[in-house]
């Protein structure tokens, strides 16, 4: 007779089209039952699946089990909220205060480092206005949905994300909201959106100390901050504002990330401050957290980023960027 | 007998204190009236002016006026709002959509060009969460006022400037404000400030195409948008939003200056692309606007930011970016 384990192995061969994510993964399995006839009834959730695709996975699980020929299988979908099938351990919200620091760059490379460790990441995009991760991944599949919710859109390799821009009909087309809105869309992306079975999502936030990082300081179970800044004064003194913003509403600070550290010219074997001194050491001091990394002004990773390719970029700073990150949050909760 | 021309010229020596503005500079100077005996009153707003304030300036028109001994000199204050005194004549917004490119460095330069070639110019700081401008320009004086109102701070070279940052008790003070209010500051920094006489107010737009951006293009006279980019194709991406929601708002926008176009290594006579191949002229055809310039990446003029130096900054690269500047808004005006 079949076990649940062997169904279990079956249903992570299912993949939700478009989402390219397995049934398992999405969470969307919610009861095997067995009876002592060995007949199976598989319950799923509908969140986010239009009919079509609830046929078409309906159809996946058949197959997957198709090799246990005597057994009779019944599926079932019933339906349930995104927020409940969504089962994310490390919430990180990535942020600055300042603008063009590289918070989106911090945030993919995070996720890539993350990835490549084999940990299941997800990037939550809440720079409604300004959103860069998508053309960064070079993602622009419209997200699945239905009006129960959205899917998100997975990257080459593996990276689920949801973003403003795979929503807009041109990814310049301007999002010309007010804050309540934009909001709105941000709690929605993490309300609405399937996001499944995660180890980790990335929440990249836009701009300034104002309502995008207000609300997901508030709405989000947030497991901490990762503050991103560059070795200029200017830009050091904007992000203390961040700085003292998590501070205020009492959201850990797992590091300090500084972009943009230098560059290095090889011909010179020369390293340029091209905003001056390093501040990482002294920001990192004041936050009360690691200096996760440094990361030097790349043009090639600039061109990357421009063409969707970011994830081919195989600097070993994004793995040391990875462990550090994943050792700052080993120290976090061994503190507490 | 006394002139009216006298007294304006005597009037023009007569300075608000902390301001640094004379009274006519901020047109607070109402009415002169003069009898046939020869008796003068001269009429004042008395608008952002503490009594203490008030009863300095009189006695400063009084010493200015002390030359001419027979004349009698009544002065009295009137109530005016704000925005009865400014006499503005160009106003014109800063922005980009993306964060970090250098949109206060670009009002900044500006502003210090226009300055150089004898006008008469504000900076309206709208970057409420992340005011750069103070900063750049080493301000750190509290601007004085009343209940009426507020007077601008004026920086080392007499450019008049309005920032939150000068009202927070630190500059890295977080200000965690939701939009509407956010909006409300950025109104009153043109409502409730005494900016006088100007030709140009420059506004420093924060990123993003959402609140402040909305609310200035909607509450301010605004003659038109300089859009500020950077050579990265994602950049490119987030500007052509704010480009589109110029023409949608129906601004025009007065051009484009590129900033961090290369970064010139001198021992090597080469240039480094550092974000890639220049787009500003592509941009500039999209906006069906004039590039106005591209600025390196300048070690230099980064250490003069930190510093509050930026007025010290000497390249030429300042003076043709404001020539540029009026070239655009005489063509502008010409074509109506």
């Amino acid at each position: 007779m079949i076990t649940e384990e062997q169904i279990k192995n079956a249903l992570q061969k299912v993949f939700v089209p478009t989402a390219e994510q397995s049934v398992t993964d999405l969470n969307l399995v919610r009861k095997i039952t067995i009876t002592a006839e060995g007949k199976v009834t598989i319950t799923m959730a509908s969140t986010a699946l239009s009919q079509e695709v609830q046929d078409f996975v309906a159809a996946g699980i058949r197959a997957a089990l198709a090799d246990f020929k005597d057994t009779a299988v019944s599926i079932e979908y019933v339906e349930a909220k995104p927020e409940e099938l969504n089962d994310v351990k490390q919430i990180i919200a990535v942020m600055s205060g300042k603008g063009g620091v590289g918070k989106s760059l911090v945030s993919a490379l995070l996720a890539i480092a993350l990835k490549r460790q084999g940990k299941r990441v997800g990037i939550l995009d809440a720079d409604i206005t300004g959103s860069s991760i998508p053309r960064m991944f070079g993602i622009n599949a419209r997200p699945l949905g239905s009006e129960t919710g959205l899917l998100p859109v997975v990257s080459e390799s593996g990276i689920e994300v949801m973003s403003m821009n795979l929503l807009l009909p041109q990814e310049d087309s301007a999002v010309i909201w007010r804050a309540p809105l934009m909001s709105k869309a941000i709690s929605q992306f993490w309300t609405d959106v399937v996001w499944g079975k995660l180890d980790y999502l990335l929440i990249d936030l836009p701009p300034g100390t104002a309502d995008a990082p207000i609300t997901v300081m508030q709405s989000l179970p947030i497991t901490g901050v990762i503050i991103v800044s560059t070795p200029q004064g200017l830009v050091e003194m904007i992000v203390k504002k961040a700085v003292n913003m998590a501070q205020q509403m009492k959201k850990p600070i797992l590091g300090i990330v500084e972009n943009m550290s230098y560059f290095y010219v090889p011909e010179l074997k020369k390293k340029y401050e091209l905003f001056g001194e390093s501040k990482g050491a002294a920001l990192a001091k004041v936050a009360l957290a690691p200096l996760l990394g440094q990361l030097p002004i790349d043009p090639e990773l600039a061109r990357l980023c421009d063409n969707g390719d970011i994830e081919h970029y195989t600097n070993e700073s994004v793995a040391n960027l990875g462990k550090a990150l994943l050792a700052a949050l080993e120290t976090k909760t061994k503190s507490g």
